[in-house]
């Protein structure tokens, strides 16, 4: 799993117990061919595989997935330069390399490069997170939960470099011993990780002329058909469009790919579930920090036009605050001033920041106006959510309700 | 807080800690009057104080909550014989008996029965629940969860005894040394802890001549008025109503009082926000075990007449199963087969148990459909949730369209 792969180097310490087991497919009848395909014959409806043998479909689905983008760094191409690569083979070297490392210099502060630092750091490294924006995680959260989660890498012991571009990775009888950046500033590294965003990976639907989307992936349909309507596309591979704006967007992430998959699934036999875009919602976590955004942050909002209400709440995790481990806990609301309709949500927290996000999550796909989620119905307990007084997603709503 | 009561036991170990400051109030320029209301004089729109004052309103809000059941037990006047009473004095004599107390008996296996239990045990008591119903927490869960629930509590080391009655309290000397069940056997017990429900206290309402409902609360309309219009009532005081079936429901919870003190918040002035009634969201721990349900379990929805279509699921609240700290969750959804709206859902799990019975809150809510729940928008993370694959909302939706 990809999602799964940072915690490969901090808390599993294995690539094996990352990995789904083939019986989950064997197991249920499902015929497994472990073999690359080189082609898709659409006129014989047949994949070619590069022994040469064809299997036939009647419906094919194209779970491609995605592939790292390799920024163009001199020094990129050296052998301690690694990539969050979804191939066993290459992240078990990535765990040796990795167990004989000192200073690692980590390029890209999204969420995977984040999470490699945190897990890294955990196993003792040296490391340091260079940005090209101002802030890590600015793709996906506001400045100010931006701004949290580099307080708590900096608390770990992690050096984040911002608004800095990595120049050259330098070597010495060919290995990594440090970085030079735009600034002129030099890093130690014995090992450098790459997280700059992923492309989709689409050569095979490009050579088989199916229509490619703006954002570069293999163009569906509301029921995920490519421009082949016995081709599906789903997950990294597919282009994704926003739930808000019906736009193309750049959001792949393992939940979506999960979605979509569902969907192709229900979809093979007869058309059945319209996929009406991506929300987007997403995790972390840093440390004993959680950290989730879902729909569109205030920045993503008024970039996209809207005229934004924000509110927003500070509370405790559990209840009184004054229970054992009680974790602050941040929300931000964001809704439409027109439609009063909720279109995004942040949180910072602890354990239950990913399920926060889901219950924002389903208030967006219902599109609840705010005076619905200030008066919605929401479960307390003291050991397990903040106060039913100040439960942050109401309370964060009267405070968007007190501005309207 | 009322739901925080238990917590005083075992967790904060103070009655002070489990209050919300005056100050709350006060630092917002609310006057606080802190005196027994005698008598509401509705003709002259005034209450009256014991000392005698009278105090004008516009708008009156009941918010008088509620008294515990005292069941008619033969020694249930005793001294060591305590009750979950919002009474901060009477709370601190429960926390000098239970610091001297050895061995306590329950009465009442619901989940402030249940709560008591954990909290006791976790400073060393011997616990014994004693439960007339064939299942602890069957109010709220079904079977299978109050299984759970009842295993759990016996791994803490928690006696727990069901289908039985307690016929008397026995004394010596003035003080409780034990019960005496129905079926002959008699406990050891230095303190009796009894936990039968509460009723709503309404003695000012009724003096007052207000129409009181069906399960004994003050009766109130969607806009949570009395009969009185300038009187509204909220929390355990005023009368529910299902969200489901519209008809009077017993459900009195903190979340529920914090619900209905914003919707009379929103209405003081004008007549704004509609109540249309009560899903009921309720989530407890034992031990590391989360539990909670919303909306009607099955049971409760055979009960009341629905077409019952029901999904589970069972997976981990972290991904992959290795994570470390990862538990079991499992969760139920049920729906309505006709309408195929959910209704209902359970969760057993960890500390993401809450916010989990709050995504499905959101759903029942809106009336999601079991396929709009199947490929609904979910965000994950390895530390946070359950896997994109697995993620168990989803996964017992598709286990329910499985069964359309």
């Amino acid at each position: 799993m990809t999602c799964g792969i940072p915690y490969i180097f901090g808390a599993l310490l294995s690539v094996e117990k990352d990995l789904l087991p083939d019986r989950l497919l064997t197991d249920n009848n499902i015929e497994l061919v472990i073999e690359e395909v080189k082609a898709i014959r659409r006129d014989e409806k047949a994949v070619v595989l590069s022994s040469g043998q064809k299997i036939c479909y009647d419906k094919l689905v194209l779970a491609t997935g995605s592939v790292p983008v390799r920024p163009p760094i001199p020094g990129i191409d050296l052998e301690n330069v690694f990539f969050a690569k979804k191939d066993p083979d290459y992240l078990q070297r990535l765990l040796v390399s990795f167990e004989k490392a000192k200073d690692v210099v980590i390029i890209g502060g999204g969420f995977v490069g984040v999470e490699f630092a945190e897990q890294f750091r955990k196993r003792g490294l040296n490391v340091t997170i260079v940005e090209l924006l101002p802030h890590c995680l600015q793709l996906n959260l506001d400045d100010e939960y931006c701004v949290v989660a580099e307080e708590k890498l900096q608390e770990l012991g992690i050096r984040v470099i911002t608004k800095e571009r990595v120049e050259e990775i330098v070597e010495r009888d060919g290995r990594v011993v440090g970085v030079r950046l735009a600034g002129g500033e030099r890093l130690r590294a014995d090992m450098v990780l790459v997280a700059v965003g992923v492309k989709p990976e689409t050569s095979l639907a490009r050579e088989a002329q199916l229509k490619i989307g703006e954002t570069g992936g293999v163009w569906v349909n509301e029921y995920m058909q490519t421009s082949d309507e016995d081709i599906f596309a789903a997950g990294d591979c597919a282009e994704k469009y926003s739930f808000f704006t019906k736009r193309p967007t750049n959001l792949r992430l393992a939940s979506i790919a999960a979605r979509e998959a569902r969907i192709v699934a229900a979809n093979l036999s007869q058309l059945k579930v319209k996929n009406l875009g991506t929300i987007g919602c997403f995790a972390t976590t840093i440390g004993d920090l959680g950290l989730g955004a879902t729909g569109l942050v205030e920045r993503a909002a008024r970039e996209a036009g809207f005229d934004v209400l924000v509110g927003t709440a500070t509370t405790t995790d559990k209840h009184p605050g004054a229970m054992p481990g009680a974790k602050s806990l941040k929300v931000k609301l964001i809704f439409d001033r027109t439609s009063k309709a909720i279109i995004g949500g942040e949180v910072a927290g602890g354990t239950t920041t990913a399920e926060l996000v889901n219950v924002i999550s389903a208030m967006i796909e219902k599109r609840m106006t705010v005076e619905e989620v200030a008066f919605s119905h929401y479960g307390t307990h003291p050991n397990l959510t903040a106060s039913p007084r100040t439960y942050p997603i109401a309370y964060a709503a009267e405070d968007a309700l007190s501005k309207v």
